[in-house]
Order: C-alpha cells, then structure tokens, then sequence
C-alpha cells in the first residue's frame, strides 16, 4: 500500500474511525495521485476508487499492483453493493468541508452507515506537511517563476495594456512549465490597490506603478510570487510604503521557523502597519502545494505554530483605493532553524 | 431592482420562502454580476452582499443604484447582524447542492434562523434558460472557436507534439477571447480512446487520428466543440465508426427542439450504439453558459424536456481502449422549431 495511505489508515484508527469517504479531488489526488472524477473509499480491509466510463482506462493506465487500489465502474455498483462497503464499520468519517448538504444526505441513505462522521480535514492537515518529493516539484515551480519574472522585465514597455504582460507571463508558463497556479496579477496605476485585481486593457505608462502577483505548476505543485515595481522612476510619495512593506515582508523571513506562532507573525505585521496609519485588510499568507492556497492560513485567526516541511507564503500589502497599492510576497520553506525563501526575484525598488 | 434578482424574489414568494442565502459564485455573478467571494442573502426588504476588505472597492466600482444590493464589509458584521437579517423569516432557503454540510451548521448557528430549507436549484434551473444577452455572448464564444479551429488546421503538422497543439489554440485564445473555459483535449492515436485526456507529448504521425475538444469564454460565457481529424487519410477500420458517430450527432442535431424528451434523445443514439456493438459511455451533451457544465444534462436519466433558448452540447463518443476514439460536438441553441447550431466547423472527414 502507498505511505500516504498507510498514514491515512493509522490516523482514522487513532480516530476510531473504521472507514473513510474521501470526495475531494484534491485529496484524491494527494492519496492516490489519480487526477479523475470519483470517489475513495477506505473500508476495514480494501482501499476502492469509484469513477465512471470515462476515467477507467485513464485509471487503470496509472495505478499498479502496490497501491492496492481496486477500481469500479460506477454502473457497476449495485444498491447491496454501497450497503456492504461498510457494513462492520462503526464510525465512518467524511469531509464535511467538502461534501454538499444534499451529498451527506444521499451518503446517508446510500451507504447505510451507522454513524457518518466529521474528520475535521485530517487529510488537508497532513497535505500541509510537504515530503521530499512535493517540495522538490514546488521548488522547480518557484524557480521557473523566477525565470518568468526576469523574463517579463525585459519584455514590459509604456505602451502594453495589462492584458498584452499577464499574456506574456503565461506563454511563457506554458512553454515551460504544467501552466498557471492561478490567473496572473497584472494591476498597474490605481488598479494595484485592489488586491485581487484582473488584468484589464489600461495602458502602461511612464511613471506607473505596476503589481504582479504570479505563479506556476510544475508536476502538480505550485509556485505563488509578487513584486511590485516602477516604469522610469519611484515616485517620492509611494517610497514610505514600499519601504514599510519590504520592512514588514523582510522581517516575517526572518520570524518564520518550525515552532513560531502564525497569530504572532500575523500581529507583529499589523501593529507595524498601524503604527504607520495603515491596514493589512488580508492574510500574511497561506500554504500552497497542489492548490495554491490550502492549509495553514497565515492570519491572526489561526493559533497554530508553523511546523517543518511546510510551504507559505509571505506577502504583506498596503491598499489606497484609488491611489496604489504594494505587494511584495515570496513562498518559502519552513525549516527547524528558519525559512528558505524559494522564490529569489529582487525585492529592493525594481525599475524598468 | 435587477430582472434576475426580481425574477428570484417572485420564485420564492411562490415557495414560501421570506428570505434566502446564496453562496454559489456563480450563481451571484448571474444574479449580480459579481465575481468575487462573498454571499448574497435575499432577505425580506434588502439584497444584502457581504464580502471583504480585498473585493469591496471592486464591488462598489461595478454596483449602481438600480442594483438596489447593499454591501458590507465581513468585519462590520456582528453577530446580532446576523441573527438580525433574517429577524421575521419562517422559511429561509440555501443551496444544499453547494453549501457544506460544515457551512450548512456554521449558518444554523450564525443566522438563527427558523427553518432552513433546500431550494433544489432554483437559480441553476433558471440559469439553463439564456436571454438574449447570454445567447449573444455564447454565439460570440462559438464564432471564435470556430475561427480557432480554422487557425489551428493550418498549423497542425506532424512532429508537433499534443502539448504544442493545445498551447497553439490557448493562445489563440488569449488573444481573441477571454481565456479558455476549460483545459483543451489534444487527443491523439490511441490516446483519443480516452474522452477525458490530457495533452501529452506525444508526437503527431503520419496516419494519426486526433480528438480536439475546445472552448472559450466571452463576457464569461463558454463554448465547447469537438472534431476528430485524420492525418494524410482515414483509416479504413475508422470509417465505420466515425460515420456512426457523426451518423448520430446529425440525427440528434435534427431532433432537438422545445419539448423534445431529453432522455429519448439519449436513447436513439445509445440504442444505434448497441446495434453496432458499441456503447456510449457518458452524457450525450450538457447545458453551457457561465459554467462549461450547467443544466441541463443531456443523459438517459433526466426525464425533463428540452427547452426553448437552452444552449447545449450534442457530443456522440465511441471509445475503442487501446485502439482510438472519435466525438464529434457542437454546441446548439434550442428554439421552438428546431435547434441552431452554433459552430459551424466541417464535420466530414477532415484531413490535414
């Protein structure tokens, strides 16, 4: 049986759990690496992937004899079928965050089991804790985001609309890499102040500031990077800001380690922020690796320790709506001594 | 007020329902024309938006007065906000086919409310019957697809390899169209046995046989269309299964109209299917509008009827493992009197 599996079956028996629906692709996917429509089931003695038509072929081509995987044909499956996947099972978790109302409901009268219980994202917990491998994969993303960053300096000119450089970035991305992590950032002038900002046509011009919020998979795994930079010059009012960001971005690096308290990380960004008459309106970060955004959330909700072999994000940022704004975020690794920044592009005022 | 959210108000009066949460962001992008994360709750008097500090400038920038939708900020809310909203509600609706069941005991906890009741996709339901402006959008979706199509005939050549051939048509895309609406299908020799596969880099031969599946997005509406293409010539063992499956998306092409029964229209083909030894071994089309997959699906299991300006798929596949694969798809547009279809590639024999 494949490690992840094995680790999953010694937590649910930790849990009293004797079986398991697992729906979320995500974790499908991490268990399994199967990348289809199904569902895995994880009873008392067998581990069984139900897909459809579809998937079967594809399925079949990607699973050998060690993962220990047996395969159904959904219209295979019958009424006694669903009934006897469990039937000596006590307590059968599920994933409450991921399963709708209405598919608990037909869970429930499918499979007839005596107790559906919550799992509280066991397997979203343990994705958060990368191997060897999946920070490998995570680091050839960061490194070929780099590239990318280096390459889209060369390339953006006055004159090219935010649209033309988020284009660029993802040509690029496709060319060497599984393709975006998620839809590039391109907002220049007073669109950087928003956050979330999709690429429009505005021209790029002299004197412009411009926020790039970028990313790519490689093998699965994603990279997440933001640099904010200038055209021609930086402006003397938007210095303070930019220099209070990078203060604020730097010092997170140098805080996180195995250990260190994310709700403190998260403070010490939004004190130094208010002292200055600023905000931080979002989160200091957030894991990454098959989605780009997954478990831990870095804000001052969260009163969990950063551990060993996590994956974040660091990226504080400063929004004046209808001014600017600045970002400035890296992915790094969580060591026991400190943190590997991954993403190495130039931080310091970049002026094209 | 805006039509749709008129539209919904007058449905739930009709169910009883004084209040409702809608979380599914696309179902508040069709009400709202919001695309942002938030929820929109329909309450007896207002239309109330609550979402954070990352969306509220872009929100207000697109919201007018008529819109009659009030927004707040998730940080402004209190807790007797919550119970506030829906004070003199009995019955309030939610979405059980996209709320969790962890989000489905956060809202009973939060919101206080009486009774929650599961609409059965209300908003879904109305969302397969396109207005004008969405047939436009859609119609605008298949032209450039069809254009992308004629592009990409020309450059096909053998060598290339299937990643090359779907990175072409994405970057076509890019820049005709608002970005694909789902990952392009460049399914060649005997990958094209898989409906569902992912461009590999396998070479382009001589002789090959190649499944493109394809579409974009246009104000955020989608196409889809599929043709199966030879290189240099058909292979004889081909034709007989080609010409069924283009046999039967004809026939399926003259017969769908208002009133046609959905589950028949499958039948035909599955029994044509049987007739010859085949089998069709998923949905025969689906509906299409923001979402690449909507309602309706077009399978033997949904007993309702086709329905005047439903935009669908009409998408026959024969799948032969290990050997190779031919669908053919066009997306239609369904009228009273029969269906239009909206690409308009060739669907003979193409060879390049």
């Amino acid at each position: 049986m494949n490690q992840k599996i094995q680790w999953l079956r010694n937590t649910m028996s930790s849990l009293d759990l004797q079986g398991m629906i697992i729906s979320n692709p995500i974790n499908i996917k991490y268990l399994t690496s199967i990348d289809a429509e199904g569902i895995l089931l994880i009873t008392r003695k067998e581990n069984i992937y139900i897909t459809d038509g579809r998937y079967i072929e594809y399925v079949q081509s990607i699973l050998t004899i060690e993962d220990e995987i047996i395969v159904y044909n959904i219209t295979d499956v019958s009424s006694d079928d669903y009934e006897n996947f469990f039937m000596f099972c006590e307590n059968v978790g599920f994933e409450e965050n991921h399963v709708t109302y209405a598919k608990y409901k037909e869970y429930m009268h499918k499979f007839k089991i005596n107790n559906l219980v919550e799992t509280e994202n066991i397997i979203e917990k343990q994705r958060a804790i990368k191997d060897d491998e999946e920070i490998k994969n995570i680091m050839t993303a960061c490194e070929i985001t780099d590239e990318c960053f280096s390459y889209i300096l060369k390339h953006i000119k006055p004159g090219m609309t935010e649209k033309q450089i988020a284009r660029e970035i993802e040509e690029f991305y496709n060319k060497k890499s599984d393709g975006l992590s998620f839809d590039t950032i391109v907002a220049s002038g007073e669109n950087s102040s928003k956050p979330h900002a999709i690429p429009t046509d505005r021209v790029i011009q002299k004197q412009d500031i411009i926020t790039i919020d970028m990313g790519c998979k490689y093998k699965g795994y994603c990279s997440d990077m933001t640099r904010t930079i200038f055209v021609g010059s930086v402006p003397e009012y938007v210095k303070p800001v930019y220099n209070l960001v990078l203060k604020n971005q730097m010092q997170t690096l140098d805080q996180m380690k195995d250990g260190e308290s994310i709700r403190l990380l998260t403070k010490m960004v939004e004190n130094d922020f208010r002292l200055h008459n600023f905000d931080l309106i979002h989160s200091l970060g957030h894991g990454l690796g098959l989605e780009i955004h997954e478990k831990p959330y870095i804000n001052y909700k969260n009163d969990n320790t950063l551990k060993e072999n996590m994956v974040v994000t660091d990226e504080p940022g400063i929004y004046l709506p209808g001014k600017f704004g600045v970002r400035i975020e890296d992915t790094v690794l969580i060591t026991k001594f400190g943190c590997i920044n991954l993403t190495k592009s130039e931080k310091n005022y970049i002026i094209i």
